[in-house]
């Protein structure tokens, strides 16, 4: 799939008749009705995706940490050096990151993309370079990518994306690395959702007071930028030039991920506002991809609960966590798990003779 | 162990400077401060417990579901039969029942604790005998256990907590079966808490309006008959007065699980309400002991919150899950694993040369 179109038109709506089987085999199992909470909806997600009840369980998560850098860092909306991306993407690599170690944990390969990092990092055999830019430019004043290098950035992801599930991955985990990267979600969230910049920027992973009313002009400056305003969403971009606009070579590439998971027919889970940023666009492009997410993790950014309401999802995973790279979204793995499993394995009423 | 003085007398509060270090640790570790959320504050409570930093990462977790029936549910407070209790008892042995998935899916050894089952449960090698009561009396009109019921079913909790550790469990899980215990934990958190039944009393596994109303005139009156007002909690009972007069046999067993995973230094992982309850129960005999909890689920039981913010504590899954057997702790086993697995597992900014 190496055409953008193609990968498109690949998408199909998920099964609803095997997502009501799912809802009809909770209701007889050998439990209170609903008692399940949100495990129930996840299953039925489960089933959809895979077009039977039960879903398989998964066993074989890979994580994707896309990585790249932000031109609009040279606004000051982080704290951090710019460097720290290459530096992470090399610690996610050599096992040492929390991503690392959380994927060990469920068992997930971890494959660190950089599509947009601006140093380069180490050889690693867990490193895939398909670079598009070295840093995008700085959304505040100009497009953050060209449509062509966003378009890039999005394949580059739905290759790695495909090539793990040629290789048995059966469930796709996102996680990501950019510094100023929660500065070029913000705009995302804003510009795909219609909220407006105040809603939706947040502290990063760690800002103070002044720095935040900076960040929140910058994305209200990028906004601005963009123009237009056909439908109450503040400009007139199509679902590729918004991406391109504003958002980074991270958010393309985890797009790419999306969608190549939706075009086979596999879940993703979603990290925190990095991910959530990303589906946006992917859905943007195809809306049928919607389907075939399930919210790992609840960020603590603003812009998180703006995308998942859009999106209609409820992360599994609210532990305050503000650390990106997939963390969140490797700890909803068992729980993803967990929802399958309960579906197969359980005894059902009638097993037992009641109801 | 087998006299309640001599576990209560074995536990000694946790220890802070190993909790001081493993805070120390999360600061130098390769993240932002503070952004591994309620995590970090789990690996500082299991270091607090271990005596050391980083704390082991457990690896044998044991789920006790301790079992029994209510006397008030003659007041029509469920629409479950009574006799589910016993077939949940039966179902969860032979593999069928949530909490069985849950528990195989994260390898954990399962005990099902008979202490005040009204029928009897078919052998099975997962069933421990030890019945105190076969269902207790009308909490509602007359204490559900004398003293000496509610002391013996304590010890056999204690007992099989014992017995596990011995075989090497390294992390304790509660469960709980008990048509009507919703109604029955209701009381005790507001017997232990000060909270009005008003604010402690919910639907359970689901129960209408009217039955809503029904069962929290049931609490009410159950404080009221606990009679006295020494510091205003509604009644001047001790801690195990509180348990034997509105309490369950099973709320009892957990409160053993609780002080003998305290007295042996093992973490104890709370399910929902009915456990909650059972943990205020063990730290009103011996206040220490809430250092070795660890809050596993937020059940939607309003009782929970109350309880949970009594015992300082915050849950780390919160599903709206409303089922008991243990699910919701069992569902956060590999997120307490994680938290000490990072705390063990992460490079450090030092090793990274930044900081």
């Amino acid at each position: 799939m190496s055409d953008l179109h193609e990968i498109i038109n690949r998408i199909r709506p998920t099964h609803a008749g095997a997502a009501d089987a799912a809802k009809q085999r909770h209701a007889g199992l050998a439990k209170p009705p609903g008692s399940l909470g949100l495990l129930e909806k996840v299953g039925a997600r489960l089933a959809a995706i895979a077009g039977r009840c039960p879903p398989p369980v998964p066993t074989a998560p890979a994580l994707v940490v896309a990585a790249g850098d932000h031109g609009v860092h040279a606004e000051g909306v982080s704290p951090w050096p710019q460097d720290i991306t290459r530096l992470m993407a090399e610690t996610v690599c050599s096992g040492g990151a929390a991503a690392s170690v959380l994927a060990k944990a469920v068992g997930a390969q971890v494959v660190v993309l950089d599509v947009g990092v601006a140093g380069d990092p180490a050889d690693h055999p867990a490193l895939v370079r398909r670079k598009v830019v070295a840093g995008t430019r700085n959304l505040r004043h100009e497009d953050a990518m060209s449509r062509h290098e966003a378009e890039r950035a999005i394949l580059a992801g739905a290759e790695v994306a495909d090539r793990l599930i040629d290789d048995g991955a059966d469930l796709l985990v996102t996680g990501d690395l950019g510094i100023a990267n929660t500065t070029a979600s913000a705009a995302l969230v804003a510009a795909y959702t219609g909220a407006s910049p105040e809603a939706v920027t947040g502290r990063g992973t760690g800002i103070d007071d002044e720095t935040l009313a900076l960040k929140t002009r910058v994305v209200a400056d990028a906004l601005d930028r963009l123009g237009g305003d056909p439908d109450g969403l503040g400009h007139d971009r199509d679902g590729l030039g918004v991406l391109a606009g504003v958002g980074g070579a991270e958010h393309a590439a985890l797009a790419g991920v999306v969608l190549a998971g939706a075009a086979r027919g596999i879940p993703v889970v979603l990290d925190g506002v990095i991910a959530d940023a990303a589906a946006l666009a992917a859905v943007a492009l195809a809306p049928h991809a919607g389907g075939y997410l399930v919210a790992g993790h609840r960020s603590v950014e603003p812009g998180a609960a703006a995308a998942l309401g859009h999106l209609g999802l409820r992360a599994l995973i609210d532990l305050d966590l503000r650390l990106g790279e997939g963390t969140g979204a490797l700890l909803a793995v068992p729980l993803v798990q967990a929802a399958a499993r309960l579906l197969s394995d359980m005894a059902t009423l009638e097993d037992l003779g009641v109801g």
